[in-house]
């Protein structure tokens, strides 16, 4: 591991939003960057200089924004062949996004010069260190992207540093070495960016993609080859299979191997980053993603968790609060008494291994999870499984009862379903009825129609996930049904879960726990 | 890379099965196998011998399963302190798995025998040693799980390698280490890897988690240091940030390091592999995963997509179709032309490749699998979709209708399901009407009393799985359902599919296809 700063480089807005379903709105571009900016990410890419009138925009408003240690950096190619710079599109678009950086790619693969650019390798050369000086006689910092280097490498090692040479000797502060296919492994990154690091003498970076799963593990063997700047999206977002993941990468140099970073690097927000990230891009967050997930430090062995009461760290590569996380320990059938001991006691209740309530518990646990309830994916139910054992619940309201009707006429058309809802809040009754797009978006529907009039706050709860899993499905439809609904009211997420041989009981006995817990947290909270 | 044969270990029953909601019914189990099997795996770990009913029914079952390579081992620990194997109960349960592969794990880390197994570090050489003695004295294969081996090792070599010697000496065939917290880095793995294999000249094996983000890189890096056994899950299923994921690996060892397997690995049904597992699971496939996603190999940045077209391998680390996917997203294996092709021909159909037909049905299920179907696990829908663009489909009946009411009064008690249904058959009518444990069994009652008037043959129909799978969860109840229903009639079996925002509507479509399906058969063999 070299000693030299390492320059985190996020292309989240440009390579991340190539990601299949990634988009960011304009604000949300902004707001990317401000959160980049706070982690200490020392250069951001804005997005394509000539692409679209989004990523121009975001260049406009950037401007404006209080930025405390980022620099912006907008994308672009070198020249097109056989013409200035000076009259070429993209090289204006790239002046014109006014960003003191510019990041621009250029082609080491001979292949690609000749097959996709079809032009001379000659003229490759030409393309790319007239580009990079055109960008440094305006005053631009230029980082220089060799596109499909690795792949270029293998075939023409010699043609491949020249392209380099091209960019380094026009100014380029850096090059990097892009896996652009994804396929390259570790030990090649290692080996060739080894190499290049002795024949250039000149700083290196790296920008690696995830086609073979070692995204990560690419960058950290190209670092500890010499690679002093990183490339990658937050979350890995990207093409494909994804870009090289930043936030195991930067918590595997900073936590394991001590690389200093250009700006403090405050890595207990490492979740919040994430998260913030996803929330922005509108996507779920991966709960098993390294250090940040959900389940990253979650625990479900019985003989695991008991050996993490004991010694915390010898079950952890990490402390989890170190980056911002949180053990949580897992609800399921391999679990013991000091499983669910562990999560009694998360929930700040005061017993011990031996009280008889913990027992309590787990016998009405074992009895549940026979009859096919699953309580690890639902929290929130087994929040209030305790409090029904500790008869500690509070019931607000009470469901009376419901009707679905499922109705197709082929000669009318379309398919209807209603339901009707009746709830009572002591000694006030209310009946609803709503239609719906299936009986259980209609059931959930009417019983929050049914409950805003008595709890208000119930409009802001919307369903975000559910999931129907047939227990013994050679059953066939009179197997047992377990539903799993995730709710959010916009700040908060919890899950609940129903069993029934009637898929309807078991989405509402999901539905009404999921109001209950809505209003037992408001109420908690309040 | 050295030459040797690497050994394939999979541990999706076990490990995989203690990720956050995996869980597979015992019928699941057995499928697992199978296809662990049918793809080349050479060790299948079922599950603890010790653990619950669900493994030990498991080691039972799967006795009577026909493999024709993979053998089957029993997973466990070493035996407590201070009593002999003999009297264990844990290594009794081990034989009683009655597999011919035991896979034990012990501690290597000095801190874990002293704080969380609270016995003496000689103590553990002898419950290594002689567990592993008492299993071959009783002719098992031992393979012995080093737990937290690099941590171990970091902290005390010489204790680590004396806890390998004492499993080697003792006559276990293979000593696996294991990364169990999953943070160590590949330049780590690679180096104690070697430094192991120089000191004890014993064949080893890799067990890497992916805390780090580096499951796959490190064991591919302990397989180029010299381990030849690998163990991992499928889809990377496991704890926390899951097990190294065998997908990627295989394809990495195969694919780009040409490394030799016991048993012949069909690499291009790896995609569906992975898709078989996933269904068992029943988890959603990542799109984003490396080789067999759906969007490994779909491109869409303009420039990339026009570079594809130009040279297809300049822009892809392997071709898609090496692993049995393909390039575009919505494209499924059964959609190629000679897929559909030969699925024609096996339907008896005279057709060649550039009929229109063939074309027309192309078109036709690339539209259908754009609005959520799949009929891969639903060859009777695709063979009467077929029939109707040939338009070659006889209607036996006509379905009219139909109306289900769910209800559930708190104060009566139980929840009720009642279908009515309406079919014509020429020009006469039935209207029927049926109870049921939900409203999909009491629909399938209620359709199946309505045509037994007109077909006797139905009674004999009954449905032997019945599988929901909500394609969007994150839209909620309003998502489309995926349902898929398999049929019999005593002699044959049959699958078909429906999809709709509503479960009724996809659930009835089913079931509809499914008995013209069997009215099809009937008449053509009749």
């Amino acid at each position: 591991m070299p000693g030299s700063t390492i320059c985190l480089y996020d292309t989240t807005l440009r390579d991340g939003a190539q990601g299949k379903g990634i988009s960011f709105s304009p604000g949300g571009k902004l707001k990317v960057a401000k959160a980049l900016d706070a982690f200490g990410i020392d250069l951001i890419e804005g997005g394509y200089a000539a692409s679209n009138p989004k990523d121009v925009a975001f260049f406009a408003d950037v401007k404006a924004l209080e930025l405390r240690h980022a620099r912006i950096a907008a994308f672009g190619s070198t020249r097109r062949a056989k013409i200035s710079p000076s009259a070429d599109a993209g090289c204006a678009a790239l002046l014109a996004a006014d960003t003191p950086v510019c990041t621009i790619f250029g082609k080491s693969w001979t292949l690609h010069v000749t097959d996709v650019l079809r032009t001379t390798l000659e003229e490759n050369l030409a393309m790319i260190g007239e580009t990079v000086d055109f960008l440094r006689q305006h005053d631009r910092e230029v980082v220089y992207d060799a596109e499909h280097f690795f792949d270029g490498y293998k075939v023409n090692p010699e043609y491949a540093l020249r392209s380099l040479e091209a960019a380094r000797d026009a100014g380029a502060s850096v090059l990097v070495l892009c896996d652009t296919n994804g396929g390259t492994l570790p030990h090649e990154v290692h080996a060739i960016t080894r190499a290049v690091q002795e024949a250039l003498k000149h700083p290196l970076g790296i920008h690696a993609h995830n086609d073979g799963g070692c995204g990560v593990a690419n960058s950290l063997e190209a670092v500890r080859a010499g690679a002093v700047h990183l490339q990658g999206t937050v979350n890995g977002y990207g093409e494909r299979c994804g870009n090289a993941d930043l936030v195991p990468l930067i918590a595997n140099l900073s936590l394991k191997l001590g690389a200093p970073f250009a700006s403090e690097v405050p890595m207990m927000k490492l979740t919040e980053l994430s998260r913030t990230i996803d929330e922005l891009a509108n996507q779920r967050p991966n709960p098993k993603a390294p250090y940040v997930g959900d389940h990253a430090f979650a625990h479900k062995a019985g003989m695991h968790v008991d050996g993490v009461r004991k010694v915390a760290h010898s079950f952890e590569h990490v402390p989890p609060e170190s980056v911002g996380n949180g053990r949580h320990v897992l609800i399921s059938e391999l679990a013991g008494g000091s499983n669910v001991l562990l999560k009694i006691l998360e929930m700040g209740l005061n017993v011990d291994k031996s009280s008889p309530e913990v027992k309590q518990v787990l016998r009405e646990l074992e009895r549940l999870e026979k009859e096919g309830y699953e309580f690890e994916g639902a929290d929130a139910s087994f929040h209030m499984l305790v409090q029904k054992v500790l008869k500690s619940h509070k019931s607000f309201f009470e469901p009376e009862g419901y009707r679905i009707i499922n109705e197709h006429r082929v000669k009318d058309g379309e398919a209807i379903a209603e339901a009707s809802v009746k709830i009572s809040v002591g000694e006030e009754t209310e009946y609803t009825v709503a239609e719906g797009d299936g009986p259980v978006d209609a059931l959930d529907k009417a019983l929050r129609k049914a409950l805003a009039r008595f709890f208000p706050s119930i409009a802001a709860v919307r369903l975000t996930d559910y999931r129907v899993r047939i227990l013994d499905p050679e059953q066939s439809t009179r197997a047992k049904t377990r539903v799993l609904i995730e709710s959010t009211d916009g700040h908060r997420t919890w899950n609940t879960v129903g069993v029934s041989e009637n898929l309807i009981e078991a989405s509402w006995e999901a539905l009404v726990e999921s109001v209950e817990y809505k209003l037992f947290l408001d109420e908690s909270e309040g």
